[in-house]
C-alpha cells in the first residue's frame, strides 16, 4: 500500500495520471510531534525577516564565492531545524521535481558565467558506479542540465579498467555513455578521446584520495580538489557553520541552537584496537549533558542522542546513534568493524560527534528527511528521503538504505505571509534558508582550506 | 466558442480543472503557411549551434551589462523570425505562466546582485494608469516577484493629483496600493512617505519626458532614465540590433535577413502639414523593393509590406501598414490625425520605417504574436498575443486592441534535439535566442546613449 503511494515519485518524467486523483496535501510530510512551538516561532521569524535575510545573504555572496553545487541534509525536529550534512558532490539531481528543470538550467548558467565563462566543453567526472541505477540517473540528469545550459558535455570515468566508451543502461529507457578519463597530449590536460574540455566538474567525492590523473592539470576543476573527502572534514564544516549560524541567529533574534547541532571531535580513534574510546565516551557524555540542558530549557520530553560518524566521507558507513557514553564502550566486534571501515574500505580514524536531531517529519507513518539542492547559491529544489523502516533518531542516508525520494512539490522561493508559518511554501522557504547557511559555511570552509594550502606552498 | 477556449489564460492562478480535459497541443499556435522551409532550417541551425550560441552570448554578457528587464515582440513568418519591438518597461508580467514564477524570482535575485546588491528597499514607479486592470495586475505581479526576491517594495506613483496612499481594486480579488512619489527631506532622494528606497525600478516608459521629480537624484534608477522614450529611439535600437544580428548570423551561418527586419528613417515629418511625405514615400518604395528581391530569392509568394510607426514610444499609436508608396501619399485626414498623435498626446514627428514581418502563427483561426520576457539576461517566459480580428500583416499591439494572452506552456531553456526543430520546446528556445539578441542590442544601444551623454557633459 505504502509502496503504491510512492511508486510514482522515483520517476523523472511527467506524473502518471492517477496522481491527479490524489490531494497534494497528503503527499507532503507533516510533523508528528506536538513539540513544534519553537519551530513555528522560528519559521515565523524567518518569514518575517525575509527581506533582511535575503539582503544579508546577498552581501555574503559578494564576499564568498560558492562551490558549483551542494546538497544539504536537514533534520526537522519540530523544536529545531538544522543541517546535519553538506555534500559538495550531490548525487540525487534525478530526484528533483522535473518541473524545476528550467530553474536548474538558469542557476547553472549563472554558475558557469562566474566560474568558467570561457568554457564550451565540460567534462563530468562521476563516481565509479556502473550498477547503481539511481546514481547513474543522477549523472544523466546533471549532464542534461549542463547541456541545456549550453555546454558540450562528456562523461570521463575514473574506473581503472574501462576499455573504451561504454553505454550504460539506466533501466528507464535512457542510456549513459561513460568514457575513460585520459591525459591529453602535452600531459597538462585531461579529457576523453577526441574531447579537450575547458572545465572539469567533479561529481566524485574523492573519498579514496585524489587520483594522480587529476593532479597538476591546468584546467579549472569544480569544485576544487580540496573539496573532496581526501582533504575535507565535517568538523571544519560545522565549525564554519557555527559562525554562520551565530551571525544569522543574531540577525533574526533567535537562539542559534535552534538551527545548529552541537559537534565535537576526538583526534584519532582506532575502534578495533579500542584506542581513543575513553575520549569518545567522555565527549559523548558531555554533549548529551549539554543537549539535556537545552531540552529542559525548551521543555522537550525526548531522550537526547548523539551521532558518531566519520569526519570525512559521505556515504553513511560507520554511523552510530548513541544515547549514553556506555553505548560507545559496549560496542561488540561487529559494530567495531562497521565503524572501522568507511566508504571504499578506508579506515575511519577521525570521527565527528554530532548532536542528534530528531526527524519528526513523517508521511503515512514513514520517517522523512528533507534534502535541499543548490546550484551556485540558488536553491533549485529538493526531495524527502522517505523510509518506513527507520526511526526518528536514525541516519536515513546509510548503506543498504532504500529510501523513496519524494520531490518537493513546490519551489523554495515562494514564501507567502498570508499563510501559516508551517504551510508548505513557507516551510520550503525556511528549508532553503537553512540550506543556504550551510552552503555559505561550505564557502568559508573551502576558503580556509585554500588559505592553508597557499600558506603551506608559499615561503613565509 | 473561441472565447471559451481562452478565457482561462488570462488568470494568474492555477488552471481551472477543465483545462485538464484538453490536449495541450491544441493550445499552442501553429504555423498556417507552407512557407516554413527557411524557418525550419533556421530553427534547426539554432538547435545545432546551441552550445556555440550560449558560449557566444555568455561572452557578450561579460562585455555588456543588461537592462534590468525587457520584453521583445517577435514575428514568425515561417520564412523569417525577427524582433519588431523591444520594450524596456515590460507591462505584461501577469500574462506569464504562473508556474515559472520561481524562474522570475531567481533571475531577479541575479539582477539585484549585479545592479544594486546593497538594496533593501525598492520603489517601483509604474505608469499613471488607475483603471487599466491588465496593467495594474502586471504591477502587482512585478511587485510580488521583487518581494519574493527578498526586497521591501512600495509603489510610488507619478500621478500628479494623488492625495495619499490609494488602494486600487484589481478586479480579481487582489488590491494594489499606490502612494504619491515624493522628494525626501534633503532633496536628493525620492520615495514615498516613511520609505527611503535604495533603488528605483521604473515601469514607466517616460513617453511624456523625464518628470522633474526624477531628475538629479542620488539613488540608483533602473533602467536608467535615458532608457525612457524621452531619449530612446527605435532606429538606434534596430541599428544596434543589425550589428548583433550580423555577428550572430555569421556565427551560425545564416543570411542575417532571416532574423533582422530592414529599417529606415526620415528625419522630422509633419503629417498634418504634409511635410516630409515625399521622403517617406520614397523610402517606403525603396524598402518594398528590397523586400521584393529577398522574397524572390526565397520564393515567397506574399506581397511585401512595411510598417510606419513612431520612432519613440511603445503603445502602438500611429502605426500604419503600408504596401505601396501611394499608401503614404493618399492618407485621409483621419489617418493623418491618427499618425500625428502618439501616446499621451505627443506629436509624432520622427517615424521608423520597418520591414513588415508576417505573423503566420495562428491558433483556432486567430493570429498569434509571441512576446518574450527577460529579467537580467535570462528568458523567464512569454506569451502569445492572440487576436481574432486582425490580419497577419497588422500590428497586434495597438490601441483598443483586445488581445487574449496565452502563456507559453513550457520554458524557453529546454530545447530537445530528439524532437523536430519546430516542436514546441525547440521553437520556444529559438524565440528565447532571438529575444536575447534584441536584449543584447538594447544593452549596446543604452551604452551608446550613455557615452553620448558623457561626451556632452564632459569638456573635451
Amino acid at each position: 500500500m505504502f509502496g503504491f503511494y510512492f511508486s510514482f515519485s522515483s520517476l523523472c518524467g511527467p506524473r502518471p495520471a492517477f496522481f491527479l486523483r490524489y490531494n497534494r496535501e497528503t503527499m507532503v510530510p507533516h510533523l508528528t510531534t506536538a513539540l513544534n512551538g519553537p519551530l513555528l516561532e522560528l519559521e515565523q521569524r524567518i518569514l518575517d525577516a525575509m527581506p533582511r535575510i535575503e539582503y544579508w545573504l546577498r552581501t555574503q555572496w559578494l564576499e564568498h564565492g560558492t562551490p558549483f553545487y551542494a546538497s544539504v541534509d536537514l533534520r526537522n525536529a519540530g523544536f529545531k531545524l538544522a543541517p546535519v550534512d553538506t555534500n559538495l558532490f550531490p548525487g540525487g539531481f534525478n530526484n528533483l521535481n522535473a518541473e524545476f528543470l528550467p530553474l536548474c538550467v538558469q542557476a547553472t548558467m549563472t554558475a558557469v558565467e562566474k566560474l568558467c565563462p570561457e568554457a564550451r566543453n565540460l567534462l563530468l567526472v562521476p563516481e565509479n558506479h556502473t550498477r547503481n541505477l539511481f546514481y547513474l540517473r543522477n549523472v544523466a540528469r546533471l549532464a542534461q542540465i549542463l547541456k541545456l545550459a549550453g555546454l558540450n558535455v562528456r562523461i570521463g570515468s575514473l574506473i581503472p579498467d574501462l576499455a573504451g566508451p561504454t553505454q550504460l543502461d539506466l533501466g528507464d529507457g535512457q542510456t549513459l555513455t561513460v568514457e575513460p578519463l585520459i591525459r591529453l597530449p602535452g600531459g597538462r590536460r585531461i579529457g576523453v578521446a577526441g574531447f579537450d574540455p575547458c572545465a572539469i566538474l567533479l561529481n566524485n567525492d574523492l573519498s579514496a584520495g585524489v587520483p594522480d590523473i587529476l593532479k597538476g592539470i591546468e584546467q579549472n576543476i569544480m569544485p576544487p580538489l580540496h573539496a573532496g573527502w581526501a582533504t575535507r572534514r565535517k568538523s571544519h564544516h560545522f565549525a564554519a557553520y557555527q559562525h554562520v549560524a551565530d551571525e544569522f541567529a543574531q540577525l533574526i533574534g533567535i537562539d542559534p541552537w535552534l538551527i545548529d547541532p552541537y559537534f565535537d571531535q576526538c583526534g584519532k580513534i582506532d575502534f578495533q584496537a579500542r584506542q581513543g574510546e575513553d575520549c569518545l565516551a567522555e565527549k559523548v557524555g558531555n554533549m548529551l549533558e549539554k543537549i539535556r540542558v537545552k531540552y529542559a530549557e525548551y521543555g522537550i520530553d525526548q531522550p537526547p542522542f548523539v551521532i558518531v560518524k566519520a569526519d570525512a566521507g559521505t556515504y553513511g558507513m560507520g554511523i552510530m546513534t548513541v544515547k549514553s557514553p556506555d553505548d560507545v564502550r559496549e560496542l561488540n566486534r561487529k559494530q567495531r568493524n562497521k565503524m572501522a571501515v568507511g566508504k571504499e574500505g578506508i579506515e575511519v580514524s577521525e570521527v565527528l560527534i554530532q548532536e542528534g536531531v530528531y526527524t519528526f517529519e513523517s508521511i503515512n507513518g514513514a520517517v522523512a528527511e528533507p534534502v535541499v539542492y543548490m546550484l551556485d547559491h540558488f536553491v533549485v529544489g529538493g526531495f524527502y528521503r522517505v523510509h518506513t523502516g527507520r526511526g526518528a533518531d536514525e541516519n536515513l542516508n546509510s548503506p543498504g538504505m532504500h529510501f523513496v525520494p519524494l520531490a518537493f512539490d513546490s519551489a523554495c522561493q515562494l514564501p507567502d505571509r498570508g499563510l501559516n508559518p508551517d504551510a508548505s511554501p513557507n516551510r520550503f522557504y525556511a528549508y532553503g534558508v537553512i540550506a543556504r547557511l550551510a552552503m555559505l559555511a561550505a564557502s568559508v570552509e573551502l576558503e580556509e582550506i585554500q588559505k592553508e594550502i597557499n600558506g603551506q606552498s608559499t615561503p613565509s
